[in-house]
């Protein structure tokens, strides 16, 4: 199904996106290449818009929309990131959103719905109960549906995340560069680097086929390689099985509870090189020392990529290695008690 | 006494410490925006190597040793970030250095300078066996002392990162700029910004006077203001009295504990406008804001002056502030507990 993400479809996602979402820094940390043995490039999407790379892909779909459409809003079911990108993309619209969301989300969810004009329908958490209610709102509103990850649009607006990293180290800069391997936004540029791998975490899967599509068209000598917790690891067991496996959905990556999608899949299958599945205790460790050294927050199913890395040493040993940084929404309560 | 930091002498400074140091990020957040009621552009020194602006002044101070000195090593008391500053500047020389530290000083800081290769040499707690203990280790060693904040070098090095804030606000930038009022690396630039207010923490006051300094000679009409807790108001007391008070030193803001000092007090007399101070609730609160919102982690300290404005919101309405956030050195466990 890669016939549908196209070279040419991304580069016009990008332009029509960019008016609307951060052109976020790539960072580098000294101490955390050390402690990886390889030089990472962290694309800082938990700086984008909404707090994650979500609000690209959304904000894709939502712009093209035809007149009638917009007239009648836009729905989808999500606890988390997609939720608050639809209803920014809305927003930034003037249309309306219809949002359903499990009655068990965090409030600090919801708020964030409601900040952004977003009509929130609760549910019992449950997919059953979510697809149900979004089915009964779209009947009654018409509002068309923007699916999280199952979406073209969707899929070629996260792509655009992985395209600007590669653009960010491969296109002269004429920023001052920081001293050393530091933290810095535009550094690399002008140095012409080529990304040996790149690395996303899978869920739905929309960032990483859209990461796969992107390093097919934009960088095509860098593999791609997935990072998947093992308490959700349907991805990992669907490549091996080659059909789609359900989630089992243990992990406190709660951006990566879903089952990989049918659009996804066969993207992921063809052009995703490996899964590495990580632990609990290895995402809890990764996000501490993504918190500690580089002074950011990032979300639990952020930090999976970069423990997947510090998992598989060998492999990367003085690598340059990509990693996109999906998101920062984390309550502060909840990553205490990772923490403690 | 401020005859001894010149316009000059802030250039040659900048100039010295730039291969040393990052340049980093200025961000921006439209929801920080609308708390606040004013535009805040926040200078993050807590990507600063070693995670806080004292990077700047150890390393302008040590840059300037002699040989004969530099054969000896450089010695400080700190229990905070100016222990880290002082050991690294010392290892990119390829000298010697010996820190004092209280016998308190939580391990990771002690891990950060053993890092470094400094030599830690452990006293009790208090200002007076600090000052013993480093008499002693200077008499032993020969090291000389660079003083984390009544150093007139150190005091320069400082200034430069409000120097760098005018710069990246004023000088016009290539660099797209993002969309809204969103986190931006390198935003502000092409606009040709002036800060209505520049605001900075106060302990020692070595950042504080060259913020004072710098604002003078690179942006004359920014009014600078400190923000210091409510618990350790030695220098809002201080202005007031017109000599230098003792801090009480009761707050979480653990890089303001010190009493201003009397190198960097004169010129805080003269240069700054008004010191705003707040209580230990608003800098728990301003911090939880910048973490959630801009997804960066900051220490209490580097919270204190966005606590002010968030105080004083009549004054800053509408306006454009700089804020310096100092340093983003915090144990999570410690942070977890502020957040619980």
């Amino acid at each position: 199904m890669d016939f549908m993400i196209t070279n040419a479809a991304i580069e016009k996602a990008h332009k029509r996106i960019k008016p609307y979402v951060h052109h976020t820094p790539v960072m580098t940390s000294k101490s955390i290449d050390e402690a990886a043995g390889c030089s990472i490039f962290f694309k800082c999407e938990n700086l984008q818009n909404v707090g994650a790379f979500k609000a690209r892909g959304a904000m894709n779909a939502a712009l093209q929309l035809s007149a009638d459409q917009k007239k009648k809003g836009i729905a989808t079911h999500s606890s988390g990131n997609h939720a608050q990108a639809i209803a920014r993309a809305a927003q930034i619209l003037g249309i309306k959103s219809y949002i359903v969301m499990p009655r068990t989300t965090p409030q600090i969810k919801k708020k964030g719905v409601i900040a952004y004009g977003g009509e929130i329908f609760e549910c019992e958490p449950n997919i059953a109960a979510r697809e149900t209610m979004l089915a009964e709102v779209i009947k009654k509103t018409g509002a068309v549906e923007i699916h999280p990850f199952n979406n073209y649009e969707v899929m070629i607006g996260q792509a655009t995340a992985a395209k600007e990293l590669f653009e960010q180290l491969n296109n002269p800069s004429p920023l001052p560069l920081s001293s050393g391997r530091g933290v810095s936004e535009e550094r690399g540029g002008g140095e012409g680097l080529t990304l040996d791998y790149i690395l996303a975490p899978v869920g739905g899967g929309g960032l990483l086929s859209g990461t796969a599509m992107a390093a097919k068209y934009f960088s095509p000598s860098t593999v791609v390689i997935a990072g998947e917790p093992a308490g959700s690891d349907d991805t990992y067991r669907s490549i091996k099985s080659g059909k789609i496996e359900q989630a089992q959905s243990q992990t406190i990556a709660d951006g990566l509870l879903t089952t990989v999608g049918v659009n996804t899949f066969p993207i992921i299958h063809e052009y995703v090189k490996e899964v590495i599945t990580v632990t609990e205790e290895e995402i809890v460790a990764a996000m501490r020392l993504i918190w500690e050294r580089m002074k950011i927050v990032v979300e639990p199913s952020a930090a999976v990529p970069f423990a997947s890395v510090l998992k598989s040493k060998e492999k990367f040993k003085g690598k340059r290695v990509g990693i996109i940084l999906s998101g920062g929404n984390v309550d502060l309560e909840r990553a205490a008690k990772l923490f403690a």
